[in-house]
């Protein structure tokens, strides 16, 4: 199976409202909520392509509940979220009809207790017996140690799973010097990285870093892949037009797809591409348009080097 | 018992983010969240006064599980809801901190099935044979029908249970023609039934429409009573802050009270604007100050008329 690890998960909700207005009641005309966090995001994408996938994580409280009530009615995923204390964060999306514009409020999320954090590890070297590739995706909740994810790429280098670290600030700087497979960062977190802003160098500079391969998310631009094999740009037809932070959650979930069906770098990117652009079609968040994907799939461009070594 | 009805529940969720912008992406710093829907705040108030109290209505999904461990925990309270199929609907009031203004999103709610309807009118009817009063409070769920006041009303009344309705618009109108003891609108639910703006005028109308009693609630000015035994004022000493719809329900819990304790109608409205005016002076809506309570009992301003008859 394929595990994401998401330290701190969330319940998206989404509102559709008339028109925001400060200070005024609003009637919320559309509720839609589904599990949330990166981590979550990319297990229900990588479910629907057909995945044996287990998330784990902290879940907690009654909004924990209704997380882990959707995880369960989700065919393919397995939910090995570990129970914490407070309650799991939600997150609200406020889209105004009259603008489609959309307002956010996201709750701050439980603190992890360090009885907590122990359990997580010890079920985490557990699950890592059958992992074929791993995720670690997000950020960390308050009470988890800033050095966390460097921890777990090295127990899952000892037990020689693969894995991808889709972070940013210190948690990210931290563990790229743990050597992850893959890191996936946007711009703006590998600038913050490497000091570079010119994606070729700051990819660059990152995988000097630690990492062994560094996928930059360039958002309409695509992906910027420098990797052991060589380095290689993958671009979607169009613009799309959508939630981005799903769009970068897709593209996790089909570097890990390639990972396991041993796909050479080429073809990753442009799964991961034509995924993203195709989740960006999508009216949902980790949701994907299959006619789409397929379209789109042989419509990426990849160009790049195959490096010398 | 004093039995609150509360047919669409809610969990209240405050917010508090340092400046609600449109468009824009909130940390909120602070959440809060409690049982919602005005028949359970007045439960909430009895419990904390030391009536054994019951509440019933509807409650759904994970936010009605919320919804029901709190009651669990709140002594005094009995949990006598009926499931329902959907889930219980949420409010969130954002405060914005640098302005302290409220923006308000109410989900709609779910429909009430016509089972769920049918299943609701049996345990309610069960309740009565251990009431001593009962309130109706509140909206109407999509799916119940704009005579289900009425209806309650009458069952109340053959089961000699006295009754308090506080509700609005239609419900209201076909309501006070069932004859309840008590009825408790604001000034403009009062106007829209009645047609007369003028309070004491309109007060008198809704009596004649049915209703025995009619306490108008008029915000800082207090509330006037039209009662059998007489019409009078009950002023507060100052203005209150805070949250009013808090102040109503404390209200309705006041004149529950009054009424299982045998009091007479101006020392009803005394507790019921002292308690109104601690709920005010409150952090958290359907909590009251007890010492503020106590003092502002020794001050409130009841003059009227007791009736010739």
């Amino acid at each position: 199976m394929i595990l994401t690890v998401t330290l701190n998960t969330a319940l998206d909700i989404t509102y559709r409202v008339g028109s925001l207005r400060p200070h005024a009641t609003h009637r919320v005309s559309e509720v839609t909520e589904r599990p949330g966090g990166k981590g979550l995001n990319v297990a229900g994408v990588l479910a629907a392509l057909g995945h044996d996938v287990t998330v784990t994580g902290f879940a907690g409280g009654g909004t924990g509940r209704i997380v882990r009530d959707r995880l369960a009615a989700t065919p393919g995923l397995t939910d090995a979220l570990v129970p914490t204390g407070g309650a799991t964060r939600r997150t609200i999306a406020v889209v105004d009809e009259r603008t489609g514009d959309t307002t956010r409020l996201d709750e701050p999320g439980p603190a992890i207790a360090p009885p907590e954090w122990s359990a997580f590890q010890e079920i985490y070297e557990d699950l890592l017996g059958t992992a074929s590739a791993l995720a670690l995706c997000g950020s960390l909740p308050p009470g988890v140690p800033v050095g966390a994810y460097a921890g777990l790429i090295r127990t899952a280098r000892a037990a020689a799973v693969p894995v991808l670290l889709d972070t940013s600030g210190e948690p990210l700087r931290r563990g790229v010097a743990a050597r992850p497979d893959i890191v996936k960062p946007n711009g703006d977190a590998l600038a913050e990285l490497t000091g570079a802003h010119e994606p070729l160098r700051a990819t660059r500079a990152a995988r000097r870093r630690g990492a062994h391969a560094v996928v930059a998310s360039l958002g309409a631009q695509g992906l910027l892949a420098a990797t052991p094999e060589g380095t290689w740009r993958a671009t979607p037809p169009g613009r799309g037009h959508g939630d981005p932070a799903g769009a970068d959650d897709s593209v996790t979930a089909a570097l890990l797809a390639g990972v396991v069906e041993h796909r050479p770098w080429p073809e990753r990117l442009a799964h991961a591409v034509a995924l993203a652009a195709a989740t960006v079609h999508a009216p949902a968040a980790g949701e994907f348009d299959r006619g789409a994907y397929e379209e789109l799939l042989r419509r990426v461009a990849v160009t790049g080097e195959v490096s010398a070594a």
